[in-house]
């Protein structure tokens, strides 16, 4: 059976991408859980992904002999091996924006990844008022997920990005959360996108699962002392 | 036909890498260069490339009435189009280890990236040498692809990453030219890669494009006043 190496679901942006495309898909995985400690070279963390991947990150997905790391190599793997699913649209022009809107997600968006990482459990409404007071660079990169998604779900109708439940879903998932979690201002529209994410199934048992967890690790809390 | 947009040879990495991939599959198109001069909302580049694409930033590709934007996104479907040219590797485990190799370019080595800029018609071995002594994490990027290049290099045979060209040696092949023009240290087999990819058709080809450009941007030199 596939594993797919994962980080603490309350943290890991990365790792909830391919576990909620899995899961949303209905494709069987066993989920192997490697809690973060830290990521220097002698936290339990690296030395649990160490003989496993060779960055040492994770999401890393094993198929028998196989390892794939990174993110969207996993996707592409997964969406070659079950064709039945069109993880990707069918349509070829459509494929092709959903690629390019992933790739861009997978290197871009930096100040809202870094000014606003994924925290399912917490809720920071006066920080994210404050980071979207200063930062226009956040500002900017909502912008353009407002611009993209609106034109998006006009294109195609809704109620997902493509249509129905694709890749570029899975891809967005821990930014809608960021959104949630920090209270980000987006158009009505947008915030009905947000929560038919957060209502799929999968993203639902994600967020279940990072509720569930203990850990609070001030290295992914740069805004809180404890939780709650 | 195919359109690429790309920006100055000299500098743009990222447009370097499909332009390669299509030059060396001998896939024909026509090349829009669009000169850097700030990336200002009001420069000349913002402005040509607004209308153009989502993201106002090359590479783009356009076929027909569809726009394709970001390096991975063009990679794909280039692939897909073109089936009979291999892009990538044919066999399964192999096209996955390529995705995931290039997949980790697309997000990671920003050590490299920041501190080495592309500048292929400098010469800059002594900032090289100062990068080199004083930045672990540039050191550790260059740990990172030597290792990797090393074990694909074994596994495939060479000469290239997976035996023949794929999409992982034009997403590598900007990273060739970063180690050449700041003489960062690497073992005789890599630099033998390193050699074999700018000797390559459509690198050679790049490379001539970019020395015989004539600017001189201020924002892509942190290290040099003026050319030569
Ligand atoms: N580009 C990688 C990024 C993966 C990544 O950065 N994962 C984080 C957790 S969300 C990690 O493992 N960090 C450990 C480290 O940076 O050492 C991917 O898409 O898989
Ligand atoms: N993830 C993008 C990155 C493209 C990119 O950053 N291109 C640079 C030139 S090499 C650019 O257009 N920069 C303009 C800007 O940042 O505004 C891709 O792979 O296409």
């Amino acid at each position: 059976m596939l594993k797919l190496y994962i980080g603490n679901k309350n943290y890991s942006s990365w790792s909830m991408r391919p576990w909620v495309l899995l899961r949303q898909a209905g494709i069987a995985f066993e989920e192997v859980m490697v809690r973060f400690d830290s990521f220097d070279a002698q936290s339990d963390f690296k030395r649990t992904l160490g003989p496993v991947s060779p960055t040492g990150k994770v999401p890393v997905l094993v198929d028998g002999d196989l390892v794939v790391w990174d993110t969207l190599a996993i996707a592409e793997y997964v969406a070659e091996q079950h064709p039945e699913h069109r993880l990707w649209p069918a349509d070829r022009a459509a494929r092709a924006r959903a690629r390019s809107v992933c790739a861009e997600m997978h290197s871009g968006f930096t100040a809202l990844r870094s000014h606003c990482p994924m925290n399912i459990e917490a809720h920071l409404p006066d920080t994210g008022a404050l980071i979207w007071r200063d930062k226009p660079a956040v500002r900017a990169d909502v912008a353009r997920l407002v611009a993209m998604w609106s034109e998006l779900l006009q294109a195609h109708g809704g109620p997902l990005l493509f249509g129905d439940f694709s890749v570029a879903d899975a891809y967005y998932a821990p930014v809608c959360m960021r959104l949630a979690t920090y209270g980000l201002p987006v158009p009505p529209h947008i915030a009905e996108y947000v929560q038919r994410v957060q209502q799929l199934p999968s993203v639902k048992a994600w967020i279940d699962g990072a509720l569930a967890e203990q850990d609070f690790l001030d290295f992914e809390e740069p805004y809180r002392l404890h939780r709650g």
